[in-house]
């Protein structure tokens, strides 16, 4: 399996393709973001402390094209660009469930 | 907030901190090796496939940096190195579980 051969799916267990449809951290913490509903792309950069608008972007783009959310144009001056999760996106509250969980218990330890 | 400003910890939640302490999808997929035991550093890279030597050491490395796992060096020639879980490793079991849920449901549509 040299660099960047891709694997055959059928070699991906349900996590690894759960990881290459949601991307890392900063995916996860814009779903978290959204499961309390539509946010504007300003809302969700005051949110999340540290990403950089490249990152969001990037991001944001993914987690449209793999159905986990929905990016609708709001043609105000200037325009607004509101993000709501579909179903597939809000399923994911039991993954961030057990994530805060854990989070909580073992971050300090 | 630029570049690389270290975020005050108070400011991250649960979630983000679980993320800063386990990282990616190479970490997940190797603690998701370890639920059923101990392995080799050679059994974990036949099972991960597309993971480098450089990458599975790095992770490895930082699991055991964060009390995820354990490192034990068996005087062997050549000696051999195994990786056990810790308790705060095993307590990943309902993420990775609700992982796995969420992409045997969704990964295919």
């Amino acid at each position: 399996m040299k660099n960047k051969e891709i694997k055959p799916k059928t070699l991906e267990c349900h996590v690894e393709k759960m990881f290459n449809i949601i991307g890392g951290k900063w995916s996860f913490l814009i779903v978290k973001n959204l499961f309390s509903g539509t946010r504007r792309f300003g809302e969700l950069r005051m949110n999340l402390h540290g990403i950089s608008p490249k990152t969001l972007t990037a991001c944001l783009r993914s987690l449209e094209f793999h159905g986990i959310l929905t990016r609708e144009v709001i043609p105000t001056i200037p325009p607004e660009v509101r993000y709501t999760l579909t179903e597939k996106g809000m399923d994911l509250q039991n993954v961030v469930n057990q994530m805060k969980i854990w989070g909580e218990k073992w971050s300090e330890r």
